[in-house]
C-alpha cells in the first residue's frame, strides 16, 4: 500500500519546461531573461559569499523588504520574500485553501495553478476565456463567488496579454482571496504598479513578482509577495523559517536597487519583442500583441508541433503548447508556439533557422 | 471573517533562534558552525554568480545526486535536493500526512514538526522520552502503529545524544514513513552512514540532511533527503519546480567534494565540544554527554533562565529552553541551556562570562 496521501499519488507532478544544462542552444522554452543581470547584483552575491554564509540569513529578509516599501511607498510589513514566486504560490494554497475546497484561475493560462491545488487536495475550476483572451463575467460570476483563491497572471501566459485593473478587480472572490501574479508586469509598456492595493477590495488581494524574469535572476530563486499585513503575517505563518538564502537576498536587494539596469533592460526586450513580432507576421503567423517577455504566435495552416520539433533538432528550444479544452479557440481547442525574447542575435538566429523550416515544410508538402 | 484555514488561524508560527544582523555576538544559540566554509565551496558560488544566472537551475540538481551517490554508494534516484532540510520537512508532510491523520517525534526534541504537522492541519503525539533520553518503545507502541511519520533527529536536540541504529528501527511506523533527521549527525563520534536505509523496513525511511550544519553553510539554504526511489519519485512531485537555486546548488556540492575540510572542521568542534563539556562540568553544571554541535546542560541550584538573560546583557547569545510536559524530567518538565560550539576564542569569551555571572549571582544571593 502506498504511504502517500491519495492526492499525491493521483497527480502526474507539474513538468516545467526543458532546460539542457550544456551550453550551445538558442534557448527561447522558459521566459528567461537574455542579458546578464546588474552588475551590483553579481557583486553583491560575491561580496556575501565571502562574508560569514555559517550564519543563517535574516528569516524575514527586512533589508529587501525596507527597499521594496521605500520603492513602493508602502510599510515593509506588506512585503512575503519567497524561494522563488514559486514558494510564494504554494504558501498561498497552503495558507487560504483547505482540500475539498476550490480554486479558480483563467483558461488557457499558467498550468502550475491547477498542480498546486491538486497536491492540496483541492479543485480547480477554469475561467475560460474568450477568444480575444478576455474573461467571460458573466460565466465566471458564480465560480468567482465560490473559489477560495482566484489566480490570475497579468500579463498572461501564453498570451502575453494584460488585463485592465477594473476587469482584474471584478475576479476578487468575495469569501477569498485575489492572486495577482505579476511575474511578467515589468515587461508592459505601462510597467505595474500597486494601485490595484489601495481600491476597496485591496485587503483581499496578494501581488506576487519574482526577480526571475524582470532581473534576469532566475538562477537565484527569489521572489516577494506584496499585500495588506493581516495576510502577510498569517502567510509568515506557514512559510518555513529560513526560506530566502542570503547570496539570494543581497542579489535581489541589489538588483531592485538597480533602476537604471532595469529601465535599460526592459526596453531593449520591448524592441526586440516589436521587430520579432513583426517579423512573424511577415512569415504569415497571428501574432498576439504582447506586453510581456514572450510572444504567442499561431499559423493558419502549419502544424505547430513539426515546427517546435525542426526548431529543436537546430538546437532552437521555443515552448508548443496545448490547451484541449478551450472551446472559443476552436473545436479542438488552442495549440501554438510560445517565443521567450531572446538577445538580438538569438532571435536572429531563431528567425533564420524558421524560415529554413517553413521554406522546407513547404517544399516538402508540394 | 477570516480567509485562512482554521489551521494556519490556530498556529502561532515557529520562532526560529535570534538572528541578531549586527555583528559583535557571541552567537552561540541556532548550532552554527562557527568556522568559514570549505573555499572550495566559496569560490564554487563566485564562479557561478558570473555564470548565467540569468537561466533556470537544473530542477533536479542532477550534479550534486551524482556526488552523494558516489559518496554513499547508492543510484542518484535515492536522492532530493530542497532548499534546507526544512523544506525536505514540509515536504514530508505534504506528501505523507492528510489533515486529521498524526504524527509522532520524540519530546524533549526538534519543536519544529509539531508546527508543520499543524500547518498540515495534522495532529502530533509526542513519544515522551526517559530522563536519560532513551525511548519509553513499550508506552510508544501504539503512538507509533498510528502515525502516518515518526519524525527522530538522531543526535537528538537539545540533548544532543545519539540513538542506536536498532533503537531507531523499532520506531518505523507499519503504516507510515520513518523521517531520521540527521543535520547533526556529522559531529558525532562515530558520524552517520546510510545502512539503516539497507534494513528490511529502509523502503519506509527517509534521511535527512543538511549543509547549514556540518559544512558551514547555514546561509544558503540547501539540504537533501535521501530514501528509496519510491519515495523520492512522490516526493520530487510535491517540490517546487526550481527549489534549490544555482548558488546553493554549486556551492554545496563544492562542500560535499571537499571531504578534508569536514574531516578538519568536525574533528575542532569534538575537541571543543569536549573542552566544553569538562568546563561546565566543573562550574557545577550537569552536562548531557553531547554527539553534535551543542552541548544541553541543567545546573541544580542556578536559574536557567536568569543565566540566559545575563549572558545576553553581555552580548553572549546561549539557548534557554521549555519542556514543561516531559514528567520523566521532573513535575515541571525539564528547562536548561543550549549552548552551540563556536571557535575556542568563542567558547573562551562565553565561559569568562559565564564565570562571572555566576560567581555575581552567586555574591547577590547571600
Amino acid at each position: 500500500m502506498s504511504p502517500f496521501r491519495p492526492a499525491v499519488d493521483a497527480i502526474e507532478g507539474y513538468v516545467p519546461g526543458e532546460q539542457p544544462q550544456e551550453t550551445g542552444w538558442v534557448k527561447l522554452n522558459t521566459n528567461e531573461n537574455p542579458y546578464p543581470p546588474s552588475q551590483q547584483a553579481i557583486e553583491a552575491i560575491v561580496g556575501k559569499a565571502n562574508d560569514r554564509l555559517n550564519v543563517y540569513p535574516d528569516p524575514l529578509a527586512r533589508g529587501f523588504c525596507q527597499l521594496v516599501a521605500e520603492q513602493m511607498d508602502l510599510d515593509p510589513e506588506w512585503i512575503l520574500p519567497a524561494n522563488g514566486s514559486d514558494e510564494n504560490l504554494t504558501i498561498l494554497l497552503r495558507s487560504f485553501v483547505e482540500p475539498g475546497e476550490q480554486i479558480a484561475c483563467p483558461y488557457p493560462s499558467y498550468i502550475l495553478y491547477e498542480t498546486l491545488a491538486a497536491i492540496q487536495g483541492a479543485g480547480t475550476q477554469r475561467l475560460l476565456l474568450n477568444a480575444d483572451w478576455s474573461f467571460d463575467f458573466a460565466a465566471a460570476e458564480r465560480t468567482i463567488a465560490n473559489s477560495k483563491l482566484v489566480l490570475v497572471p497579468n500579463p498572461n501566459s501564453p498570451s502575453g496579454t494584460k488585463w485592465s485593473h477594473d476587469d482584474l478587480l471584478r475576479l476578487v472572490p468575495p469569501k477569498g482571496v485575489f492572486v495577482l501574479d505579476e511575474a511578467y508586469g515589468a515587461f508592459a509598456d505601462n510597467p505595474h504598479d500597486g494601485s490595484v492595493l489601495q481600491s476597496e477590495a485591496g485587503r483581499r488581494i496578494v501581488m506576487t513578482r519574482t526577480v526571475s524574469k524582470a532581473f534576469s535572476l532566475a538562477g537565484l530563486r527569489f521572489g516577494y509577495a506584496i499585500a495588506h499585513p493581516d495576510l502577510i503575517r498569517g502567510m509568515r505563518k506557514v512559510k518555513d523559517s529560513y526560506n530566502c538564502d542570503a547570496l539570494a537576498i543581497a542579489g535581489a536587494t541589489a538588483a531592485l536597487a538597480d533602476t537604471e539596469w532595469l529601465t535599460e533592460t526592459t526596453a531593449k526586450i520591448r524592441a526586440t519583442r516589436r521587430r520579432l513580432s513583426a517579423a512573424l507576421a511577415e512569415l504569415g503567423f497571428e501574432v498576439t500583441p504582447s506586453q510581456a517577455n514572450f510572444v504567442w504566435v499561431t499559423h493558419p495552416d502549419r502544424n505547430h508541433q513539426s515546427i517546435y520539433q525542426s526548431l529543436k533538432e537546430n538546437r532552437v528550444l521555443i515552448r508548443y503548447m496545448q490547451y484541449p479544452e478551450a472551446p472559443a479557440f476552436g473545436a479542438h481547442g488552442l495549440d501554438g508556439l510560445r517565443i521567450t525574447i531572446g538577445t538580438d542575435a538569438e532571435i536572429d538566429r531563431f528567425l533564420d533557422v524558421l524560415r529554413i523550416v517553413l521554406g522546407r515544410d513547404s517544399t516538402s508538402n508540394v
